[in-house]
């Protein structure tokens, strides 16, 4: 019998990248689990500065596959989340804007949450790329104090991602360099 | 009885900043399972850009905090790891930089992970602030090619800090803006 901290500390160790979808739907109810789980991300001054964009139509995810070439992935998915910034609350107090970092703590829940539902998902960059992050904006219609970062394709896996051990015991140091 | 997804979900949910450690130490055991956990993040192209910095060691908690104004929790907690980019992984093949961003997935899910063994840790910014970076890379001997993104303090929680509930339904928009 696994205890919770086993079964917690496995699904960080064997969530992957899925990039091979079934093309089956994802329900709203699971979206919004993943999303609940984004918004529990830490952020800088607690300022949450992140909005998201829930995609389950068919004809929407494909407009947004063809204008980005590394996330083909969208025609089978069964859903995506665009992970945004927004302007307005980012720089609210005149700090140094950390707010992508803030995004890439949501985007990370959102992959674990995913995988813990039995769902696959595969975190795509659009931040700080002009030409993707241009034809997002265009497709789902954000205003220009909205900042895609990534974009999430999320469906059932067909199985064929495999987890990897990445765990290179080199790249620890001990107390200094 | 919960099964594995709540269980899960709830550590996720669950999850907070933790500033307020007893002081006592962190063993090593523990230290490597966030470690791995941090190296089972996610990274553009799988290039893994990242290194970590272990520390148990008082005296050198103890000067870190002393020049971190935002970090004064090292002084009561049992462990600290800093969170690196390595440039020569980063720009191996000469793409966009996205190093930052895969140190963030891997900082969040130290996060995660320490919350799941009864550790506490708070995920401390030094990039992109030069002032804290430097004396960061100063105290522990970074050379030039490792850039330092994070300092997470670890520890005991003294249970002052409880989590917050952030959910914000009005921060989902379906389907487009």
């Amino acid at each position: 019998m696994l205890c919770f901290s086993e079964i917690i500390l496995e699904n960080i160790l064997q969530r992957r990248s899925v990039r091979n979808f079934t093309g089956e739907m994802v329900e709203h109810s699971l979206l919004m689990t993943l999303l609940r789980a984004a918004m529990a991300a830490p952020s800088a001054r607690n300022r949450q500065p992140w909005t998201f964009v829930a995609i389950t139509d068919r004809s929407t995810m494909d407009s947004l596959a063809k204008g980005l070439p590394f996330t083909k992935m969208l025609y089978k998915a069964g859903a995506a989340i665009v992970v945004c910034g927004d302007s307005t609350i980012n720089l609210q107090d005149g700090a140094t804007d950390l707010w992508y970092q803030d995004a890439a703590a949501a985007s990370q829940n959102i992959l674990l949450a995913a995988h813990a539902l039995g769902l696959g998902a595969v975190w795509s960059a659009l931040f700080p790329y002009e030409d993707r992050s241009g034809h997002v904006r265009q497709i789902i219609g954000l205003p220009g104090h909205i900042n895609p970062f990534s974009i999430i394709p999320v469906g059932y896996p067909t199985g064929e991602d495999l987890p990897k051990d990445k765990f290179r015991p080199e790249r620890i140091h001990w107390e200094r360099w």
